[in-house]
């Protein structure tokens, strides 16, 4: 079950006026579960985007980064689970843009103001009949109090939705922000949410809406990994509908971009650590907080070589406080230079090793309290320099490898 | 059980005149066990080292290191089992030089002609009182034909022993390879073995002996990954005890040198390869072969991208042809100017995917055939240029996590 991650509800979710939402059976894997979601934006809204580094991204992101980059008004977001739509060559990207043509004649737009995206299983034709077939009942479905179907409607290997709103007061308006965000393998940074979608109804400026979401990108979902995997489909959009009563953001470093883009990077970063807490076969959640480098890039490079290690994630699921493993990843991180003697290692507030080797102070039943508790922290001092990191990340265990090895069937 | 590795015969290992081994039970981790070997060099035998890239390398790695760098002729090899003697600090390399003291002073020669190495738990105290103690008993125990012992006594936690030799002729001369090989998890390039020790009775000049080794080890131990995680302690030292009746190789063009080199290369690849199908939890020998690359390097990060994807491992463990996440691994290998579209996937004999998706002739009962068998090649074609690469790697199954959740218990 996710580590700490109180049961979603619907009355937790604050409707964004300019932003409806409808959900369909589609029948696109399996029968009997919501599979399609559209997302639909009133006139004046605006959208960011922030996509996957993979070079085998799937034909959905190609086409919604297309239709991004044609700076036309996005009038809807069409999500479907069960089928990636990646590795698919010519034919998905067809098939993505049918999706978008579709939808768009449902609506009375162009097909360019759609955006496509996917998630499930990669290198499957998609089922475009039955997305097509589906549609209508989405279109049918739309509202402003759905967010708490559509999240469960984006799920794949989830075990729980995952979806916050916020509310702020910007120069006398109220301004919400709610997100939804799927995931819980294939989860690595460089976008690695799966799929996002955050909307606000506050006024900002297109080019200060990107700045923003790339900021609250770097500060969560690209912080966060379960298995080192990078999945074809990462997608996380930023939607503004513009309906608040206030005046448009177009200075960044206003109150309101500063607290607006504060409020956006609170629920990136728990819809981020979400994600990792449903994390497949997680049991405990861990953050490696890597400080006193000489630069950021190392500290992240320590970061992950521990986040990413089999052995230590394994060890965190057994809660053996086997924390040499630790120093090895940290030896084998990449810094060439690196002198392990000035090197300090916590377990959340326990010294566990400096000086290469052991604290003296160090007590295994002390690593042992902190290794059975289901949150941990992992610090590491490098005494280098000024940078820090943080990373999200969770252990690795028998139902990693049962969820993985049966995903298919 | 080990993937493919015939059960070891004492009579299959040769001895090698020179060089002489002995073998005890010091109790070190766990009593009614031998753990503790001694290999000893007659007169004017030449040794060659290759050790872990990781900067948080054991104590007697740095030791070792610094004895053959003085140069003096080593004259023995002492191995413990049981504990690394890693992240141990000034005392760790204080026990490592007491266990060359103590060596040298029941051999007659000085402590810097004996190379120290462990392997085991990170971050214990090594028990040298235990080693002490048991070193008599093991230099009591040295003959020449004992390589059968020895390849048991450097176990952790390998299911089998590895261990092969090999005989040629070299200018008249019979010339006898013989090498043991331990390792099963943390396994990783840049000195992957953990502990390596390949003996010839061949006359080999110091420099081309060190080529020598660079060359086979990169070829055997730099190619083979099982978790991704490089350990504090790998070594491989390559022995020339110069007994056989020959002319010392002194030219690296010679027919001599490229014969010997070969075998020598062969033995370690087996070594190599034996460690990957004993790899913790493996139930599949999984042979990743890139092609058609601009560079070897970006052969190499796409070899590696899909050897520690842990969605990969784990489908191969379920013999599951979930074939789009090598697709996915491939993308986020970083290679970042990769035209997909020119791709092609082969499982085993079979075309999987070309032109950027699924090949049309691709039946998903041939991918189940391939992914049943225990022996696996994936073979990605890049068409980018001429450079290729091998890795080999194994699956990630239940007993990896159990194995490594239990490994201190």
């Amino acid at each position: 079950m996710p580590v700490n991650l109180p049961t979603l509800k619907p009355e937790q979710l604050l409707p964004v006026s300019g932003v409806t939402l409808g959900i369909a059976e589609a029948n696109i894997k399996k029968p009997g579960r919501k599979d399609l979601l559209v997302i639909v934006l009133a006139e004046g809204a605006r959208v960011a985007g922030s996509f996957t580094q993979n070079r085998f991204c799937a034909a959905p992101v190609l086409v919604a980064q297309a239709h991004l980059a044609q700076q036309r008004a996005i009038k809807a977001l069409v999500v479907n689970t069960g089928n990636a739509n990646a590795g698919t060559g010519e034919v998905g990207l067809e098939r993505a843009q049918q999706t978008c043509a579709e939808a768009a004649r449902l609506l009375g737009c162009d097909a360019s103001q759609v955006l496509p995206f996917s998630t499930g299983v990669i290198m499957e034709p998609l089922p475009i009949d039955k997305i097509v077939a589906g549609l209508p009942a989405a279109v049918a479905d739309l509202r402003e109090d759905n967010w708490f179907n559509a999240a469960h409607a984006i799920m794949t290997t989830d075990i729980v939705p995952k979806a916050m709103s916020k509310r702020i007061e910007l120069g006398g308006a109220s301004v919400t922000i709610t997100g939804i965000a799927k995931g819980s393998g294939m989860i690595r940074p460089n976008m690695a949410t799966m799929l996002g979608y955050i909307a606000t109804n506050a006024k900002v400026a297109q080019p200060l809406l990107e700045a923003m979401l790339r900021y609250a990108v770097d500060r969560s979902f690209n912080r966060i990994t379960v298995d080192g995997d990078t999945s074809t489909n990462d997608a996380c959009m930023l939607i503004a509908s513009g309906h608040a009563v206030m005046e448009e953001i177009t200075d960044s470093s206003s109150h309101e971009f500063i607290a607006l883009q504060a409020a956006v990077t609170e629920v990136a970063a728990f819809l981020a650590q979400a994600i990792v807490r449903d994390g497949e076969g997680a049991t405990k959640f861990i953050t490696v907080q890597v400080e006193g480098g000489a630069t950021e890039d190392e500290c992240s490079k320590v970061a992950y070589a521990i986040a990413h290690s089999p052995l230590i994630k394994t060890a965190f699921f057994a809660s053996d406080p086997n924390l040499g493993r630790i120093l090895a990843a940290i030896g084998y991180a990449g810094i060439m230079d690196l002198d392990v003697s000035r090197i300090r290692l916590y377990l959340g507030d326990v010294l566990v090793a400096e000086n290469g080797g052991r604290a003296a102070s160090y007590q295994e039943t002390e690593g042992q309290r902190v290794m059975k508790e289901p949150e941990i922290l992992v610090r590491v001092v490098l005494n280098r320099g000024g940078a820090e990191t943080t990373v999200w990340t969770c252990d690795f265990s028998y139902d990693y490898v049962k969820i993985n090895a049966e995903y298919r069937s």
